[in-house]
């Protein structure tokens, strides 16, 4: 069997307006991208919560495709929505609306039968909850997490003491320079890497990604797509990709990360194409497979330059 | 003997200021900036004005490497000086104070032997001048024309006349969208080759630089520096080692065009090492191969995901 991936994140209720139609109350939060992306790689557990008004049937489909919900506690309360709107160029999105709900009050409690999940994904919640996760997980090969520009300026102390715990960190290039006060990429994540992790991914959105590692640097750029249509939850699914696609070979070596971090550009170009986590759930390993090929064909070149 | 390349553009005087340090009154210009980098690959012939204050002494490393001065004319009145400062992010310049100078009343006048050149490049100036320099030359191989955001506002439809008579064209992102109206870069490339250039090069900076057919994409990232000194002339450097290197080799395949893309990044990537042209004149060929061969390392992955 394929090694498990526990992720731990948000599950929501996204409404969304793009200058291409209207989405409303549609599945959205970290924890519901990175799952819908990994479980075309492997089997994933999900740990989150919503409240009692979720319509969990939505997650049907997830659960069908190998997502284990058992770590999905429904309380009572509301669920988290957010509500946000991409104008024209569809580079950052304006928040509307953020209603925490029942999120505000979540603390991860790790089924007993998770705990020895060999890939752990911490994504973007508290970093005070994302180190009680890694007190409650057994010996995992890779401990990846996410974080955010909130966590950055109220959590500083708390982050910086998970990035001791953490092998990999992902976030993206704006985050990366308000957490070291870097400029220069290079120089962000080595700061980083310097505070424990062997691993630094700057995602940079429609610009690509970098991965560093103490002595190397890929870079796969983002798929230049013709039609964007909403880009939320793109960077979890880049992260679902990446990491689900590490558990499945179960091969950390620098030509497997690289390879799994065009899987997760991959899946990151898919998510946009559609509402929600729409396109994610449609697509089959072809698909993934062809574009993995278009990005080899985006990149190639022979570097034997003799005139 | 190689292909000359002609280069109608300007030669200015820079005072730039970083967080690094300050230049005062150093080589500056695009057919400089081009010039510099494209003599490391084949012979160039510079066509310009300076006025009678330029210190022409300080072009004489130009001549020594192959550039042919025989179309730079000097006139009566100050030289085209810019000063400009880049705050610490080094993205975008901001000018301080342009004095055109003799540079408002260049009307570029090609010398006889210079009008056979197989390879073009008609740098950032009016397109009205830009296209008197094509009645001046005699069928060319390849023309390739840069522009930027001033003359797209003020000279559109003499740019967009220009645009039926190159092969190709360089400009940045931005000036890509201002230009087309389109946010999208994959649309924006298609409106500009609908117009008449089989090849377009979008640079994107620190991001990068796609070069778009009629039936393909390329990409190639920019190199991840560490420590960029000056941004200024990264742009013409980078069409002088893209233009030098096709003129060099004389091979307008696409694969030899997509090598060309990344000398050309190498190029724009030794540029900002240091003031003025300062580092393109000390590297050697087999720093610019050593560059390539980084660049290869840097987007290499193995496409095959089989798990």
């Amino acid at each position: 069997m394929k090694n498990p991936v526990l992720v731990v994140g948000s599950v929501a209720l996204d409404s969304v307006e793009t200058p291409f139609g209207k989405a409303d109350e549609v599945l959205g939060g970290s924890g519901t991208f990175f799952s819908s992306s990994a479980s075309h790689f492997t089997p994933v557990q999900l740990v989150g919560v919503v409240g009692d008004d979720y319509p969990v049937e939505k997650l049907e489909p997830l659960a069908a495709r190998g997502v284990d919900l058992a770590g999905l506690e429904k309380v009572s309360g509301s669920s988290f929505r957010w509500r946000g709107r991409y104008r024209h160029d569809l580079n950052s999105a304006e928040t509307l609306e953020t209603h925490l709900g029942v999120f505000s009050h979540f603390r991860p409690n790790i089924p007993e039968q998770f705990r020895n999940a060999p890939f752990v994904f911490l994504a973007n919640i508290d970093p005070r909850l994302q180190l009680q996760v890694l007190e409650q997980v057994k010996k995992p090969r890779l401990v990846a997490c996410d974080t955010m520009n909130f966590w950055i300026e109220s959590r500083r102390p708390e982050l910086v003491e998970l990035l001791g715990h953490v092998d990999l960190i992902t976030l993206n290039d704006a985050e990366a320079r308000q957490l070291t006060e870097h400029t220069n990429l290079v120089k962000a994540a080595r700061w980083i890497m310097d505070k424990g992790p062997k691993f630094v991914l700057i995602k940079k959105g429609e610009h690509g990604a970098f991965m560093f590692t103490r002595d190397s640097i890929f870079f796969a750029p983002a798929y230049p797509l013709e039609n964007v249509f909403d880009p939320t939850g793109a960077g979890d699914s880049f992260a679902g990709g990446f990491i689900g696609y590490l558990a499945a070979t179960g091969d950390l070596s620098e030509s497997n990360m690289r390879r799994a971090v065009v899987v997760g550009s991959a899946m990151g170009s898919f998510a946009v194409e559609k509402f929600s986590n729409q396109r994610l759930l449609e697509i089959t390993r072809a698909d993934i497979d062809a574009r993995v090929q278009e990005f080899r064909q985006l990149v190639a070149f022979d570097a034997e330059i003799g005139e």
